[in-house]
Formats: C-alpha cells, sequence, structure tokens
C-alpha cells in the first residue's frame, strides 16, 4: 500500500487567517488515483518547521506533497528547507530563468533579483514547471520518500499537480471510492445501531458515521483496481442501509433537504409555498439555492408581527392573545393560510422562539412549532430546540424542510 | 513563550470530504490570548494516528487542542488514543452521564448503551463539559504538555472552547490584538490605495487587507503586554483609516452589513420591510439573525411568482410583458408596495436573475436590480453580477444590505 501525506506551509493557514482547502482538495484527487492520505500537517514560514514537518513525513508515508512558501521573498523558506532535507543545495534551472524573465517581460516589468530564487530546485531534483505563475515546483528524494512541492496559489498548484505530479506518481493499486447517504430525523447512534445489526461495519465496504450540521451522513467507502469495480464493492451495502433506514434517508452527496424536497415537488408537479416566523427566510432561501425551483416555488412570506401574520396569512388576531404566536393553532393557520391564498399544493408554516430573548417558563427559547398542509390535511409538529440564536433557526429550518419531505412521501 | 498546536481527527477531513474550519477558528482565537501555534495537523479515525499525532504534538509545544473523533459509534477513537498517551484508562464520570440521559430524555428518547463512552475521560483527566451536545470533552497531561480534548462539531467545540478551554490555558506573555474594518462598495486596491497614501502599512500596528465573501477587511494588528495597551496601539491609525475611508466602512470585528442597518434602524426608530426575488429570503434571512431585530424587521416577502408580485406587492400585471419581471420598474414598485402595505419607514426591493438558466442576451444571468423605498423618495441601482447561482445570490443580498445601509445614512 502506498500512503501520502500533505503539508501546507504558511503563517496566514497556522495562525487561522486563511482556512487551508488545498489540502482538502489534493487528498480527494489522490484518493481518486487510489493514493489514500496518511495525515495532514500545516508549518509555520519557519526553515526548522518545514523541515520538521518535512522529515516526519517522509518518514511515514511514500508521497509527500508540499504546498505554500515559494515564493520571492525573504518569509519564503519552502525551498531551503526541503533542499537541507535531501541533504543537498539549491541550484538555478536555467530554462525556469528565462520563463520568468519571459513572465515579467510580458507585463511590462523588469524581473526584480529577488525572484531568481524562485527558479531554483535542490540539486538533482526534477522540475516541476508552473505555466501560469512565477514559482517552480519540484520533486525531490528524502530518504524513501518522493517529495513533491508546489506553490499555494490553489490555481497554480492544481494545474501544476494535474499536469505535472499525476505523471510521477507511484502507481497505485486501485482507486478508492466513497459513498455517502445523507439522514435526518434520527441520532447518529441508533442510526448506527441499526445498521449494526444488518452489516459488518468494519468490513469492505467501511462504514463510517459523521453527523454535520444537524444531518447524520453514512459513509461507505471501498478501494478497488477500478472504480466501476470500487462502485460495485458499494452498490449492495448502500442500497441494503437505505432500505434498513427507509425514510431517514433524504439524499446523497452533497445533497441538501431542500434538493429532496425540489425533486419530490417536480415529480409529483405539485407547487409550494412557505409562511415563516423564527427561521426568517431560512427555509426559502434554502429552497431558492436550488436551479429551477421557480417552477415549483410561488412565494416565501417572512411575517414576523403579528399583524403581517393577520394580513398576510389571515390568522386571526385573536389566537395572539389566547394561545400567543407561538403555538400550533398558529403554525397550522400560517401552513393553511400560505397553501391557500397562493394556490400551491403544500404550504409549510413555522413560528417559534430563537432567542436570545423572548423565552418564558411555558416557552423557553428553542419553542418551535411547525405545521405542513396539503389537500389530505395538516400535520403538525413541536420542536424543542437548544442552541443560540443561529442553531436554533437552522435547526428548525432544517426539521421543517424534512416535515415538507415526510409529507409528499406520503408520510 | 508558550507554544499551542492543534489536531484535528477525522477521516473526513484527511479524506478532503470537508475542508477544516475548526484549526483556523482555534488559532486565531489562541492568538488573541497570546498563545501562538506553531503547527496543525489532522489525523484519521485510527487510534495509532491519532496517538501517533497526539505524541509528536505534546512533544513539541505546551499545550495542544485536538478537535474530533468523540462520537458514539466504533470509528470514534480519539477518547481511547489520549487515554493511552496519557498512559491511564477512560473512566466514566456519573454527572456527564446524567447530563447525557437527560439530553436524550429532553428529545423524548432513550438513550442507547453506545453513548455512555461520551461521558468517559482518562483517569486524573479534568472534565470539560459540552453545555449543547452529547460528547464530553477533556483535559489531561501527556508528558509536560495541557492536552485539551474537544468534540468536532463547530458549535459545541466554539462553545466549550470560550467557556471551559480559556480559564484553565496557562497565561501568555502578551496579548496579539487586531481589529478589523469591514468595507463595502470599494475595491480592496483602490481601498489600499486611499489607506497607503496616509499612513505606514508596515509599521505598529501592522496594517493588512483581507477580500472575503464580497466584504473587504482592513485588519490593525499589534503585540503588547495587555490587552488594554494592545488596544490603545491600535486606536489611532483604525480612527485615521474611517475617517479616510468613510461610508465604505460598515462596521468592525464580526459585524455583517445586516447588524449595521439594524443599528441604524434602531437609531432612528425606523422599520423595515423587504421584497425579494432573486436573492429568495436570504436579505430577511440575514436580517432576522440579528438578535431583537423583531423590533424594526416587519415582513418579507420572496416573491418569486410573477403572480405574488402582482397579489402581495401590488405591482402591475403588464410591467412583466413589457419591461420584464427583472426591470427597475418592478424593482422600484416591489420597494415601494411591501413599504406600503406593511406601514414600515424602509421598503426594498431585489429582482434579478440568479441563473444558471433564465439569462437572454439583453439580460444575461448576473443582472440584479435593488430599489430602496423611504419617506424622501425611491433610489435604485443595476448590479451586473458574475458567478454562480450562490455567488450572485450572495453579492445581491450583501449589496441590497448596504443600499438599505446608505439610504438610512442619508446618502
Amino acid at each position: 500500500m502506498i500512503w501520502a501525506e500533505i503539508i501546507s506551509v504558511g503563517d496566514e493557514i497556522v495562525c487561522g487567517q486563511i482556512v487551508d482547502s488545498n489540502a482538502a482538495w489534493l487528498s480527494q484527487r489522490l484518493a481518486e488515483l487510489g493514493i489514500p492520505v496518511r495525515a495532514h500537517a500545516a508549518a509555520r514560514d519557519a526553515q526548522a518547521e518545514v523541515e520538521y514537518a518535512v522529515r516526519e513525513a517522509a518518514a511515514q508515508s511514500d508521497v509527500v506533497i508540499v504546498t505554500g512558501g515559494l515564493g520571492p521573498t525573504h518569509d519564503d523558506v519552502t525551498r531551503e528547507a526541503v533542499a537541507a532535507c535531501a541533504g543537498t543545495e539549491l541550484v538555478t534551472v536555467p530554462a525556469e530563468l528565462e520563463h520568468l524573465r519571459a513572465l515579467f517581460a510580458s507585463r511590462g516589468m523588469e524581473m526584480p533579483v529577488s525572484n531568481e530564487k524562485q527558479a531554483t530546485i535542490p540539486r538533482g531534483g526534477d522540475v516541476l514547471h508552473n505555466p501560469t505563475g512565477s514559482a517552480a515546483g519540484f520533486r525531490v528524494r528524502v530518504g524513501e520518500a518522493s517529495v513533491f512541492v508546489l506553490p499555494g496559489v490553489p490555481s497554480e498548484m492544481e494545474a501544476m499537480f494535474t499536469q505535472e505530479v499525476v505523471p510521477l506518481l507511484p502507481r497505485a493499486q486501485g482507486v478508492i471510492v466513497t459513498r455517502a447517504l445523507r439522514c435526518l430525523g434520527m441520532s447518529e447512534s441508533l442510526i448506527a445501531e441499526k445498521l449494526e445489526a444488518e452489516m459488518d461495519l468494519n468490513g469492505d465496504p467501511k462504514v463510517a458515521f459523521l453527523a454535520s450540521g444537524g444531518i447524520i451522513m453514512v459513509k461507505f467507502t471501498s478501494r478497488a483496481p477500478t472504480r466501476a469495480l470500487a462502485l460495485e464493492r458499494v452498490a449492495p451495502p448502500c442500497a441494503h442501509a437505505r432500505a434498513v433506514l427507509g425514510d431517514v434517508v433524504f439524499g446523497e452527496g452533497d445533497n441538501t433537504a431542500a434538493d429532496a424536497v425540489a425533486r419530490l415537488l417536480e415529480a409529483r408537479g405539485a407547487t409550494i409555498a412557505v409562511a415563516e416566523s423564527c427561521t426568517g427566510g431560512l427555509v426559502a432561501n434554502w429552497l431558492t439555492d436550488v436551479p429551477g425551483i421557480s417552477r415549483f416555488f410561488l412565494e416565501g412570506l417572512v411575517t414576523y408581527s403579528n399583524e403581517s401574520k393577520t394580513r398576510l396569512l389571515g390568522v386571526p388576531a385573536e389566537l395572539f392573545g389566547t394561545v400567543g404566536a407561538v403555538s400550533e393553532e398558529v403554525a397550522r393557520r400560517m401552513a393553511e393560510g400560505v397553501r391557500e391564498r397562493s394556490g400551491a399544493a403544500v404550504g409549510l408554516g413555522v413560528t417559534g422562539i430563537a432567542g436570545p430573548s423572548g423565552g418564558s417558563p411555558e416557552k423557553p427559547v428553542g419553542t418551535v412549532h411547525v405545521a405542513v398542509a396539503t389537500a389530505g390535511g395538516t400535520v403538525h409538529r413541536k420542536l424543542e430546540l437548544r442552541g443560540d440564536r443561529a442553531l436554533i433557526k437552522d435547526r428548525a429550518a432544517k426539521y421543517a424542510l424534512n416535515a415538507v419531505r415526510l409529507a409528499l412521501c406520503g408520510r
């Protein structure tokens, strides 16, 4: 088995000023090539730190990919650090120096002397040409490992990886494929329990669980000589899990709950209109993230004031004094009102207390009522959510979309 | 000097399925506390790999923060790995087990047995309580280092770091303070040019620029023995830059354009109602992210269909056949209609083509009309945005909120 490791170099990453997306991009490409990644590391722009990270990685993995720190300024030290790890010094590559001079000339500029170091690589290494930028990359051996060094600018790094690195990578034994089922409405541990009773979670494909933003993902990963074979290996347990979990699975891969609702609306030729209070337009926003939704989504009303709930949805004003705006009755009236007035097949009503203020002992922050109205009647559920304002909005909106999905599934 | 190191645990990170944002968040918080971060690492969900990463980090740094791998399933191994590094075994914390049972009970569910391990920590460690989620965190010594272990769910991790970890961190020798001005309506290079003519960008405080999500941040950073001294050093250039940039600065720190609008509405005792088409509720969603906005935000209408623009806002139906739904006239009618019908002081109208379909040579994808209606009249601007559907929605909504802000400033 060949293993890879990725090192991102830069103070801006280690100090948290930018989020490193290069490592994730490289991990995905390497997985597609059948080379699993063992670990990521990020090192500051300090030669000793970069050397430490490269030596560690080269001792553990067959392939090490280093990005960043190839610029012309004094704080760019990756070249020097990797040359030291390889036990050699930097030498100028005449063809790269020519390319660099031509690049500056094409911009009508004279090349500053400081840029000359961007055409140097460790003696004995192989040049990785940078077609769009000024920093040449290189490959060099450190111990038993092949170390590839690329610039940190994502567009340059990605082009060089594809064109220059891929042909030089060791041939892997196969391709790694992951399929992820996305679930709502059941806890991670209960999903795991149900699947554990039905299948081997540690076999091939390997099964893993990930909870993120209120959504549980069940991931099936397998390795095979070809992508088609890996997909074939993943398909049966994936289908089995879908059957076991039923309506809990709302989609796969990057699909959102709004995507699932849009697909169901399209399949049924149905339209939707939504009336939101505490979610403040988040449900409408997610639905309108789906391309082409204008065929199914008629309108969204963010009726924040009581007056607007009455004027726009026909919620009887006396309900605010008796049961209150956050109540089952008002949620039902909102769903039914938006459905009737818009002429949509499905109406959604959401009312609740997102906080931080507005709660009471009877109706604490996080109390949310969701109602879905269809030709067959109106269903309602009360939620008791925890968290800050943003979290309550997020979870209430996800729950509401899931309630619409289940109603469209005839549940 | 105290140093810290951050380890993110999870196959989904090392395989590149998600981009790790926890490490950047933690680096920023630690810098604010005067504790620089030496390096980041990411390890797979494999006990030996997590142990290796923790031992390496504990040998190099004084503080190690580990996130992720505290879930209830078989692939969550961080507890076991860190206990092994500390040379001890896991023990159940009765109070945490109680909390966990109560959490499940509040959701009307029985706790599965697999969740019990989420209430365990290494013997001799200190519990870090998780107020919102099920996974308890902990602190334990590994060699000379303090190792803090937190869940990977960002909202839980962030709350626990602030409430539980910060009080336990060693006192640093100084504080690094950054103040960031947030700008809309001028390019990064023009902002830099204007400031360069007025102040030294490489002195103390150091001045840096960061463009992110259509917003330009101008950051002033200084280090001093106390927070008060560092703030004192940062204040004069920050005030000077505000004066130079004028209305281009809409806020500081984490403030959003919606926060700025909310502050202005409060200062003027004014209310707002918004009518959105292409932004699909995003403006309403951002406004309702602001706590207490219900005093100023009356309603938001996502009038996606033409019929709803006429019924809810009074846009004359003949306009759709003549100038079309994406036009200055319709944007103005939307802003004026929602203002009049809701009785709000300010009305916003946004109509455009978010794509990917729906464009034409005369009105390409990215064409957006924004109108703001007040007692003083209605202002309008046409935008020509580029990017995918999500980017066009985002930029149109930011521009629209900025237009409301400038109108409230009397511009």
